[in-house]
């Protein structure tokens, strides 16, 4: 894996010495301020970057007068994949539903595709390894006049994951392959100009996968990491923290450090647990940091393949935006550790939204993506004090 | 004034079963459910009665299948207005800043510039009596390539309130002509197309008297009502609490049961405590609601206006919609107070946003927009489980 460069801070009291000196009282923006810092960060950061692959001179102030922000060209990625844990019901509904669903935003018709419509968000879902492909036939031609078409891209590791309660959910050679597959969708999207990463994923039961991965990467135990997904019975969450515990059992993850784990065992950890679209998401948030984008979190599953990739590269947090809180149970804890990995502000970011949201597929980073373009824009359009003659 | 009509909640099982028969768990997309809610039920309203008024036959089920949300042409209105009781140096900034920052405004330079824009959505900024008028060499050309044009109207009620520790912040007819003023004002947008109004203010000094009002309204205690505005000393904060219960003195408003306020009892004390911007926003909230218009209330000062409207007409409560919860010492309660009022929903709805804003203007509206319009996409657009064949 290439490292991720570390956000370079040394800009960080000139930024904010623009946001300071905007026409309002200092940090009347709540959240939206330290956004802006971070985005203003990674855009110099990209710049810079982009500067020195051409080689040409870039001076300090070239630096400090060009620090607008930059965001253009959002993408959303929707990962989808099933799980063969599912086939000891710990969701609401059966595997089919993930590519009844998968097909529901390839015609428009889900929540995902109304949000990034309506925030003009460009929308690809890939198949990361459903049960079934979907067929030539059955790829409908997305052309409805009030929906963005969608692009659908198939990147299988395989027709759903093994059970991972009684074996590994996938092999070592499927992690890598996921892996090598979103770098490069994630290095094609950020080629054809995407200045921002939106993540979302679908696959029913992905919220035992990503429970048993957090466990095994924080040592919470299972019970603090387990949640009722979109709304399972109590019999069904006794099963699945009990799936969950003989599966981690079975890893012997208790024995481990789980802040210094080598990228060998948590390539295993992600074979061993899965899922396919986790993977793959995984890879995405590690690619876009290299390519020094900032990534749009969604809820707990997506929260869970950040973590994934902190333990694989601390440097990935500064890039990480952290869209909402979600009604699941683990979701706040998570983020607070991954907020806590964020080094480019003394004051933590928090996550945008807290409108209790449970249903994934990238909705709660879709609804978030206006307040990160508001950031933008006050930060590179907003007046100082002295050019509106404002005495405060 | 003309009475508000109840908002009408017949069809408030059939656009419920819509929303459930979203492909989307129940509930899945938390507080956008109820907001759509009440966004297909305002729009129902005036649909029937824009019927009505054309006196042709509108069955329900014509009702029921046009039944989609619209709120195009969205509107922002910033009311500004100066406070005589700033001679007492109860704010961070002295008048004068209200002028400067509405000039601010003009040029395309302040907070609210950049979301409206960002956000699609029409600013005008109405000078309901700040110290010194706008003169016409002052009116700058709005014609930045990268802002919407501002509108810039004059419904003045004089050169700024008398200080309201000492006397009646304005006359009766002030308040009268302000209520005449901004009712006109929004007929007008309304027959332009309006089919949202987003409200804002701007003056410095006005939580004091807005603090006045809700302890009057409330009879919550003085230091319950009063906060920090933009930033104020300990001790400033202790001669806003001393000026504003030496007012509540004089205007005796102890003796008064709260709730059941004439509608002459509620002008006087608008009278009493100002300020020219309050008072015209009480009556745009109200005629906005008698055109069955939803508003979209920002932060403590527009609340205040909110308050005000409900005390005259309780039935305004359910055309109200609250973008966000500052960092204004009050407002949440304030929020709680207004919520119980409404009654289109077991569930109570919730402020959309909790960014820590303090900043006014009509920025947490303007900033909660996205999601309202988000609410009114998924309502529209999304299929349902029989049309998108998935099978939950």
């Amino acid at each position: 894996m290439i490292p991720i460069t570390p956000l370079n801070v040394k800009s960080i009291e000139f930024i904010q010495a623009q946001i300071d000196n905007k026409t309002k009282p200092l940090g009347a923006l709540g959240a939206l301020e330290p956004l802006a810092l971070q985005l203003a960060l990674i855009t110099n950061q990209r710049h810079q970057k982009n500067s020195d692959c051409n080689d040409s001179d870039f001076s300090h102030s070239e630096l400090e007068s060009s620090s607008q922000i930059s965001i253009n060209n959002p993408v959303m990625l929707v990962f989808s994949g099933d799980h063969g844990i599912n086939d000891n019901n710990v969701s609401i509904a059966p595997s089919a539903v993930t590519k009844q669903m998968v097909l529901n935003f390839l015609m428009g018709g889900a929540a995902i595709n109304c949000f990034c419509q309506s925030n003009d968000i460009a929308l690809t879902v890939v198949d990361c390894g459903i049960l079934q492909p979907i067929s030539a036939d059955e790829v409908p031609q997305v052309a409805s006049k009030t929906m963005n078409s969608v692009n659908f891209i198939e990147q299988r590791l395989g027709a759903g994951t093994n059970d991972f309660s009684v074996e590994s959910a996938m092999s070592i050679i499927a992690v890598e392959q996921g892996f090598d597959y979103a770098r490069q969708l994630v290095e094609a999207q950020v080629k054809q100009g995407a200045e921002i990463l939106l993540l979302g994923e679908m696959g029913i039961a992905n919220t035992s996968s990503a429970a048993a991965l957090m466990s095994a990467l924080t040592l919470s135990s299972v019970p603090e990491c387990v949640g009722r997904g979109t709304g399972i019975t109590d019999e069904q969450l006794e099963k699945k923290i009990a799936l969950i515990e003989s599966a981690l059992q079975r890893v012997k993850v208790s024995e481990k450090n789980v802040e210094n784990l080598t990228q060998d065992e948590i390539i295993l950890l992600l074979s061993e647990l899965g899922g396919f679209e986790i993977v793959q998401m995984v890879s995405a948030i590690l690619s876009a940091a290299t390519a020094s984008i900032p990534v749009v979190i969604d809820g707990f599953i997506v929260s869970v393949a950040a973590l994934v990739a902190l333990r694989l590269d601390k440097d990935v947090a500064n890039y990480l935006i952290f869209s909402h809180v979600s009604q699941e149970n683990a979701h706040q804890k998570l983020l607070e550790e991954l907020i806590s990995a964020q080094t480019f502000n003394e004051s933590s970011s928090q996550p945008l939204l807290n409108l209790g949201l449970r249903l994934g597929e990238g909705t709660g980073a879709a609804l978030a993506f206006p307040l990160i373009k508001a950031s933008a824009s006050f930060y590179n359009n907003m007046a100082s004090f002295e050019s509106a003659g404002v005495t405060v």
